[in-house]
């Protein structure tokens, strides 16, 4: 029978993610901090604990998936944390998207009680999570990874490992550094396109096929035609993120001059009070700025 | 028999493009500010005249495709330019990338002589224009498109009529703009995986699949990866592009926060003296920014 697997984090990333590991046949030991998201998965069996030290003492890989670097350190370290309840040889696999700086302080306190921290951010949506099709990004050891791979593949399609601990994250963030690029620079273009009176469809029917072609092109052009920005990933999500990027990139010394100004753009969007819309609405704010609204 | 063309400018781009041309069965008459570029093509039948203006009065399509919007204007309404020798009904088609606001100003000129200009810049660069696979964005007359659309399918894969004349280039820059955000975002990312010691072919192997994946981050990981910028397409060209872009920006009232930052960073290659080679040098630059070079 598969490995008993303890699981925090029961959102709208983790309460799929954590059925699709009960469908491949694993038991789960789970905690939720509002406990009214662990009904259906107790209803499927789920034995539900009441603290992170509690799942951590009856498993022996537990997987995190929280907000932020913050909500992490509490419930990796904090006051009955899985550092309270784990045993030596247990493998702790945190999923949230958070700052890889927080993920390498984490890893060096579980290190110390003889616990692997693995960081394994995803992307995907909503859609991948309830589908299985996430792409993980996974940092840790390469030993122990074999024991966890199958873990993983039960929540994603694309698992990758791209180093030691804390190169999951560092990817996800050069992911989502790739895509607010993006997302910043196809906005620009086609409010000059518009406000130039060409119709956006047609400029990217011209364009798709060369290099400006790519995926954030293909998904978001509807919602700029239709000025509708229904998540979707949520902007105040890839802010949190931008944010991580840059908390890192100051860490390190690494200079990130266009996200730093895109993180402050897109935080506009936020203080309009658009931050739960799609990431997309960035369009809206330089229609705005260029007085298209 | 097919039309006669006049075709000016007989650059890297142009020269590929006319031999299509021949190839497709047109006669051509043509003009190059430098001779020694024309000797091949004469061998190949095309008739070799002393002026633009001497081009316009022996053909009723002239292709123009030249530096920058100066030039542009020098070639049709500056002196032996070839509005001072063409006909009525004639038609010139503008494939260099220039400034869409000088192509609005010289149809307006052409105009009051009877004569339509389309704009069609290409993308695909000297490879494309060699096998004929370019992507021609144009801009111009609905009815008339129809005389032109075969001459255009001769030099390009991919013929699309975004709008009237000047929309060609507005779709030039848009593209131009996409491309920049994406070269820049790619480099951000890659420089901060880099110095946070992850292995880059592994990152982009994490993220190709998803949101990040496109047709930039494709072609460019590769030069990353080995330090090396071989054009491809050059930075100081890209430069003039996202200049273009500002100056129509700024005419038409639309804010370009990022492609701005971007324009001056691609300028710090341009000062270093890196502006001949492939644009995705960028890269470079952010390395020495973060102390990696």
């Amino acid at each position: 029978m598969a490995e008993t697997i303890g699981f925090i984090g029961l959102g709208i990333m983790g309460k799929p993610m954590a059925k699709n590991l009960i469908k491949a046949g694993h038991s789960l030991v789970i905690y939720n901090r509002t406990q009214s998201k662990t009904e259906e998965l107790v209803s499927m069996g789920a034995d539900l604990k009441n603290s992170p030290k509690e799942v951590s003492a009856n498993a022996s890989i537990i997987i995190t998936i929280v907000s932020d670097s913050p909500e992490v350190e509490s419930v990796i370290l904090g006051k009955n944390g899985i550092i309270e309840g784990i045993k030596e040889d247990s493998v702790v696999i945190d999923m949230s998207s958070i700052s890889p700086i927080t993920t390498l302080k984490i890893a060096k306190e579980l290190d110390q009680r003889g616990v692997s921290l693995f960081d394994a951010p995803v992307s995907g949506g909503e859609v991948g999570a309830m589908e299985g099709t996430l792409s993980i990004m996974v940092g840790g050891d390469g030993v122990i990874y074999k024991r966890i791979e199958p873990v993983l593949m039960a929540m994603g399609k694309s698992v990758v490992r791209v180093g030691e601990v804390g190169a999951g994250g560092f990817t996800k963030l050069s992911n989502q550094i790739i895509v607010a690029g993006a997302l910043q620079s196809i906005s620009e273009a086609m409010v000059l396109a518009k406000k130039a009176g060409v119709d956006m469809q047609l400029v990217y029917q011209a364009i798709k096929g060369g290099m400006a072609g790519g995926r954030t092109l293909d998904m978001k052009i509807p919602a700029f035609v239709d000025g509708k920005f229904k998540p979707g990933f949520k902007m105040d999500l890839h802010i949190k993120d931008l944010k991580n990027a840059l908390l890192a990139g100051k860490s390190l010394g690494v200079a990130l001059p266009s996200t730093g100004l895109i993180h402050e753009l897109f935080s506009a969007c936020s203080a309009q009070g658009e931050g739960q819309k799609d990431h997309s609405v960035i369009f809206q704010i330089l229609e705005q700025l260029s007085g298209l609204k």
